[in-house]
């Protein structure tokens, strides 16, 4: 049996990741499941939607929900939880970050940002944001952020979106596994990790 | 304590609403929870979003995604399946056939309309049908259909609509509780009933 492995597909501005990012690992390893950290942005495959902002701005009712949903969310699930403002914030220098890091260093500095900006309400656009993670993470903060301004890390970036397109992605987090189905929303994580589970014991 | 209730809102062409519609009775029994049931229509609140169908037809990615997470959830929860052409259905008539009967006989109508449906692909706009499901019930089928022309029932299955949106319901299905909370999505039951039976036990 191959090890199973789930694709988690997120955006840093993406409210819902920010729920997937902090229990994403404990449960995968749990079922000893290997997680691949796929940072994209939504942004580009909602502008093709005709949105310019996020649909929680679009749809004010959706919007409002969704504000109440992740109070009560983050509250079940004992983590801190901070609207922030402006939102969504600009998740691309984050995501050409994560695409600079070893692959290793990549979850701890993805909660970092989430929790940065969904539980204390700082600002990840922000470089200074973003050094403070890196630093605290023991990385080489400003090499990384120099790095980010490569134009292969922005082929990267811009390669991960046309991959999440690829795979029929239209929101985050989303779940994709090695036959190619597809779970949406930090709901579907726990059948997403099953699904792997079948497919590595065929 | 008061017996805890939750109400759900439900459309009858919803396929999630569905998924809810022949799982709601066992589990709110089970929690000792009553459910009264909210038929209501999508519709005139997707209009003023500026949907003039389905969002799912709006964004192709998502309505593609849903098409399959239903086939995996109703082969998970042993329910048929079968998509309807076309979708959505208007489920203008069965909602006003719900707001004349009983609300006794509301939920095995409501079950039978969603399995015709989804289960067996058939027309859910078709008069003959919904006569057939009533028939089946052992219900005046004639009597009720003839009362759905009435002005009184219209503007009873309209009222239900403004109480939707008044509640910030923008999708199907939700669930409310006594003190307003709000719930969206089949995969949200289970929370709302847990609110609910928080809530009679203060």
């Amino acid at each position: 049996m191959t090890r199973p492995v789930i694709e988690f597909w997120y955006e840093f501005a993406s409210t819902y990741s920010y729920l997937t990012a902090m229990r994403i690992e404990a449960l995968a390893a749990d079922r000893d499941v290997a997680v691949r950290w796929r940072p994209f942005l939504l942004g580009p495959i909602f502008g093709k939607l005709g949105w310019n902002t996020s649909p929680f701005n679009v749809y004010s009712a959706k919007g409002a929900y969704m504000w109440r949903d992740m109070v009560r969310l983050t509250a079940e699930n004992g983590l801190p939880f901070k609207k922030p403002d402006p939102f969504p914030q600009n998740g691309l220098l984050a995501a050409r970050v994560a695409h600079v890091l070893d692959p290793g260093d990549v979850p701890a500095f993805s909660r970092a940002v989430f929790t940065a900006q969904f539980g204390e309400g700082r600002q990840i656009a922000d470089p200074d944001t973003l050094v403070a993670i890196l630093s605290a993470l023991g990385l080489a903060a400003d090499r990384v952020l120099a790095q980010t301004q490569q134009d292969t890390v922005k082929t990267r970036v811009r390669d991960a979106v046309t991959a999440a397109e690829a795979a029929g992605i239209f929101g985050a987090p989303s779940f994709t596994t090695a036959d190619g189905e597809l779970y949406w929303g930090n709901d579907r994580l726990e059948q997403a990790i099953d699904h792997a589970l079948r497919l590595a014991s065929r």
